[in-house]
C-alpha cells in the first residue's frame, strides 16, 4: 500500500468499461424450409412465389446495398436451418421492417424461425480508452461531467468518422460464413469485468494480432449484441474456403484471452446463394 | 476481533433481507404469429379480428390506463416471439383476467405462447432498511415482535406513499423496450445472499449512481419475480434509442454487484405497436 | 484428535440420514389449453364437455375429499400452462388412476400436459432423528439391525399417528397457489449431503422459525420426490395474498441454508378455479 | 516420497479401470399416447389394434422369456411419456428389431417417441479387478500383453458363467418400476476417474452395503451406458412399494460415492401393466 | 526462475496451438422417420419412393466412393432419430448439395431433421509441432514470417500426403457406429488450452496409446468441428461388437487427458443399412 503512486490511484478511479462505436444494425434470421409442402405446390406457383421474393425490397432489392440496406441470403449446413437471412440495416426500426416484410412475402409460408440474433456492428476501443480517460483525468476534467462527456463524445465522433466503412460495410460476398455468438466469463474465480482495464487491453491486442494474420484469408465482422441477445457479442467471419475458420478458431482459443475468458454458442456454417440463384436451391 | 464495539455485534443479528415495496403486478407475454394462416383469411375477416381486439378491454380499452390497468404491443426483433403484451395491473387476479381476455379473442387463433414473464413493480430500500433495523433495536424493541412488525409496517407505508409514482407507473411510451430477467449469484464461493448487508447496500449504491447518469435517455422498470417466475427480477427499459441499452448494460456489467453477482437471462428488443397500428404490422 | 470423546466416536459412526414419514400420494399437472379448437366448438358441445368433466370422480368428485381422493383445479399465470390439475391420493396407483380418467375425459382433446411433478406429502424428523440414533446406540442396540429397524419403525409409527392431519390435509381452498421443486446442492465444495447431521439439524430449525412466522398468512406443504421425480423437494404454498410468497421466499433466500444450499426449479403460479366456475374460465 | 513400498509403485502402475462383465441389452422407450386420435376411432379399429400389438413378437410374445427375449409395459405417472416399453435383449441388433417391430404396429400411429435410454447390464467388479491387476502384476505378466489379456479374459469369463442369472435376468414382475441414469462426478476439484482404484473400491463397497439392506423389498438391476448413451449408467429399481424407492435413493445420496460422486438425471416412475391389461388402460 | 535455460524461454515463447491437417469433409444427419404418414402410402407409392432413393445421387451411388463422394445410412437405436445418413465429401459445398439432394428426395417427406454435425477428418500432429516449432526456431526463422509460412505449410503438405489413406478413408463397413462429439475443458482451474504443449502432447501420447491396443476390434476416425459446430471434435467409432464402445471408451475416461479435460456430448449408437437393404427396414 505504501508504495501506491498518485498514477496508480487514478488509474483505479477511471471508468472501467472500454469506449466503443457502434455502426449498422444486423439480424441473422435462421429459418427451416418446408420441402414437402413446397413439393406439394405446381411449379407455377413455385415460380410467383419466387418471383414475388426476388422482387421484394427485403430479400431482391436490398442485395444491393442502398442506402445502408442489404440483406443476403445463405444455405446453412446441418439441422440448425436451412437458410440464413442476414439483415444489415441502419437502425433496428429498419430491421424490424426487413422482418416483417419477409414475414409478409408469401414464401414465408414454406419459412419456419429455428433462431435468429440481434446485434449491432461494434468497435471496442481499448487503445484509445485508456488513453482519453487518462488524458481527461490529467486535465482535471471531472468524470462524468457535461465537459467530461463532451469530451468523450467528441473521441467518439473521430473515430466513427474514421472507421465508417468498417461500421457501415458492405456484407462480403464470399463463399462461406461462418457465425457464432460468445461471451467473456463472468466465473467465480475468473472473471472478465474484474479484471484491469489495462489487462484487458493487452490481452485484446495479442487477441487481434492473430486476427491480423488471417487477414488475406477471412474478413470478420464483430457485433456487439449487451441488452440484445443473449450473447454479448456475435461474431461473423467470411472466407472463400472453410476450413480457414477452423484454422482461425483454433489457433485463436490458445490466446488468453479466450483460452480463459471466452465462452461460445451455436456455430453456423452456409454458402453464399445469390437471390437469383434461390430458384436453383429451391428447385423441388 | 479485539475492536469489535456493540454496534457490529448488534449489525449481525439484524435480518438480513432488505425492505421492499411493490406496486403494480405485471405480466409480459411473448407470442408468435401464426402469419400462414392470417394470410389466408379474407381481408373482411382480418379486419373484423382487428376490430375486436381494438375495442377489448385488454388491448382497446386498457392502453387507456383506467384505474390502473394498462397494456402496451410491442413487435419483437427476432425468433423469440413476435409480439409482446405487456399489462400492468393492480393484482395477479387482474393479470389472469387480462390473459384469459386475450385467449379468447379470435386474434389469439393467430398467437401461440412463446414465453412470459410474471412479476411486480419493486424498490428496494437498502438505505432505509439498515436505518429501520438499526434503529428498533436502539430503542430495544424485540426482533419480529408484534410491535417491531407494526414499526416496519409503518415504515414501509410510509415509503408506498412517497413512492407511488414509481411503483404505480405508466407504461411509457418509448420507441424501444428492452426486457430482460436476472438473478443475483449463488455460487460456491461468491454469494450474493451471504454478503454481510452493508456491502450489499454499499455496492446497489454505485450501481444506482450509474442508473442516474442515464435517467435522462433511458426509463427503468424493474420488478421482482421470487417466488413468482424463474428469476429474481425482471428489468424493463424504456428509451428512443435501442444503442443506450447496449450502453447503460455494458457499463453496469463492470459494477461490482453486475460484475461478481448478476447473472443474467433471455434479452429481449421491440418497438411498441400503438394498437391503432397494429393493423398496419398485421398487414399481409 | 487427543481430544475426542466416545460422544464424538458415537456421533461419526450414526447415520446420515434424517428420518422421515409420508403421507398423500401429489400429482401436479400443467396443461396448456387449446383456445382455437375449444373455441371452434358450439356451444352444446363446449357445455357437453364441461358438464362431464364435472360429473368425473377425479375432477367433480375429488373435489370433496373422499376416502383421500382430492383434485384442484388452477388457472396459471404466464405460458408455463393454462391449468394446474393438484391431485391428492392414498397412493401412485391412484394417482395413475387419476391421471388415466383425466386422459379419458373429452376435455382433455383441448389439454396438453407441460409438464407435472409427482411426490409425496413428506415431514421430515430432524430432531427425531438425532435422538432416536443416539438413543438406540446408548441401549447398545446394533445400527441396522432387525431390533434396530423395529425400533425405528416404532418411532416412525408413533409420529404418523401424531402427524397425520398434516400427512394427510386436506387441499387448502385459498385464492392463490405457488409451487416449486427445489434440491439440495451438491456442489464441489459445498455439499449438504456431507454437512454433519447436527450442523444439517440446526439449520433446519433455524429455516423453519421463518416459517413459523408466516403460518397465519400462508399454508406450506412440503412433497418429497427422491426417486419421484427431478428435483429432491417440490413445495406448495397457499394464500390469498400471493405477495406473501416472494416475502416469504425471499427473507427464507437469506437462510443459511437456503444461500447455501437450496437450489431452485420452476416456478408455477395460479389461481384457484372451483370446478364449478370452470365454465366461466373456458368461456369463449 | 521416501516412504513409498515397493507395493505402493505397483498399484499406480496397475490399470485403473475396474472389470465389467455385461449381459442382457437393454432399451427403455418412453412413448406419450394420442389420446385424442384414439379416441376417434371406432371401438372395433381400436380392438383390432390392440390385438394387433398383443399377437406382436415385441410386445406379446416377448413378455413370456423365450430366448432372452423379454418386454414389459409400464404405465408412466406425470408428463414425460404415458408409456415406458422395456426390452431385455441378447444383442442391440435384436434391440433393433424389437424397435422396428413396435414402429410397425398400427398402435404406433397413436404412440409418440419422447425419449430412451440404451444400455446393457453390466456387473462392475471392482473386488475381482484389484486382486486380477495385483495377481498378474506378482506374477510378472506384461501389462496389456497377449498373455495379460487372456487371463484377463479367463477371470472375466469365470464371472460371467458365475454371474450369469444376474447378467441374464427376468424382468422383475413388480408392480412399481424407477428409471433414471447418471454419472459419476468429473468436477475440476472432486473427479471420480482420478481417485485411487482403492478409493472407489472401498466406497463402492460401502455403497454396495447400503443396497444390500433393502434386499428384500426393492430389486435393482444395474446398466452400463458410457459409448451408448448420455449417461454412464442407467438403475432400474422395481418394488411393490414405491415408498421404497425414495427411501432407498435417501438412503445412498449420503454415501460418500453418491454424496460427492453422484450426479443424476431425469426419474420415470411407472406401474406395470401387462400386455392383457393394455386394453383396460387404453379404453376410451 | 533463477535456473531457466535458454530453451525454457525459447518454448514459451513457441505456438501454443498444434498442427493439424484435414481430409474429407464430413456431416452427420440423424432424422426421424414418420411411420404413421408412411404406412398411410399404397405399396406401390412407397416402393416407388425407396426406388428414387435407391437411384439418388447421394444415397444410391455415394454408396459406392466415386470420387471421395460416400454416404452410409444406419439405423439408430432410440429416440435420438430413426436413421442417421453419414456423408463423406471433398468439400463443405459438396456436403451441402448431398443435404439438398436429400432433400429433395421423396423419402424424405418422410424424414424430419433431428439433429447434425458437421465437421471434417483430422488429424492432430503433436508430436510433429514441438519439432517443428522448434526446429524453426532453432534455424532462427522469425515466428509468423513468410518463411515461417511456408516451411510449416512444407511440414503439414509432407504429412498430408504420408497420411492421406487416413484424410480420405472409405467409410468403414462395420455393423455398428457410434458417434459422439467432444469438447476440451476450460474450466476456471483446468483448462486444456492453458497446459503446456508439452503437457498436452503426452497426454495426447498416453491416450494414443489405449486406442491402439484397440486396433484390431474397432476403426475411430477423429473429425474436428472448431468453428464447424458446438463441440471441438466429433469422434465415429466402427465396430462389429458393440460391447467394445464401452470398453474402449470407458477404458479411455481414466486417461488423465480424458478424465481431467474431455467433456462429452450426446451418443449416437446404429446399425448399418445397405441402401439395397433399406426396403426392408421401412417394411410397413
Amino acid at each position: 500500500m505504501g508504495g501506491m503512486t498518485p498514477e496508480t490511484l487514478l488509474d483505479t478511479s477511471l471508468p472501467a468499461v472500454p469506449l466503443t462505436v457502434e455502426g449498422a444494425s444486423v439480424l441473422h434470421q435462421m429459418m427451416r424450409f418446408r420441402w414437402s409442402a413446397w413439393r406439394a405446390l405446381s411449379s407455377e406457383s413455385r415460380s410467383a412465389i419466387l418471383e414475388e421474393a426476388a422482387r421484394s425490397v427485403t430479400l431482391g432489392g436490398a442485395e444491393q446495398p442502398a442506402g445502408g440496406r442489404q440483406s443476403s441470403v445463405y444455405s446453412l449446413l446441418g439441422h440448425k436451418g436451412d437458410f440464413l437471412f442476414l439483415h444489415f440495416r441502419r437502425s433496428f426500426e429498419e430491421l424490424n421492417d426487413a422482418q416483417l416484410d419477409l414475414a409478409r412475402l408469401r414464401l414465408s409460408d414454406y419459412l419456419e424461425p429455428a433462431t435468429s440474433y440481434l446485434s449491432v456492428i461494434e468497435l471496442g476501443l481499448y487503445e484509445s480508452s485508456s488513453d482519453t480517460y487518462q488524458g481527461l483525468a490529467e486535465k482535471g476534467i471531472k468524470l462524468h461531467s457535461e465537459e467530461w462527456k463532451r469530451e468523450v463524445e467528441a473521441v467518439l465522433d473521430r473515430h466513427r468518422k474514421a472507421m465508417a466503412p468498417r461500421l457501415w460495410p458492405e456484407i462480403p460476398r464470399s463463399k462461406y460464413i461462418c457465425f457464432y455468438p460468445m461471451d467473456r466469463r463472468r466465473g467465480e474465480s475468473k472473471n472478465w469485468y474484474q479484471e484491469a482495464m489495462s489487462d484487458r487491453q493487452r490481452m485484446m491486442k495479442e487477441h487481434g494480432l492473430v486476427g491480423r494474420r488471417y487477414a488475406g484469408e477471412v474478413r470478420q465482422i464483430i457485433t456487439g449484441s449487451i441488452g440484445f441477445d443473449d450473447w454479448e457479442w456475435g461474431v461473423d467471419l467470411f472466407a472463400e474456403d472453410p476450413l480457414i475458420f477452423k484454422k482461425l478458431i483454433y489457433e485463436m482459443r490458445f490466446d488468453e484471452v479466450s483460452a480463459v475468458y471466452a465462452l461460445f454458442g451455436t456455430f453456423y456454417v452456409g454458402l453464399r446463394v445469390p437471390i437469383t440463384k434461390l430458384a436453383d436451391v429451391l428447385k423441388p
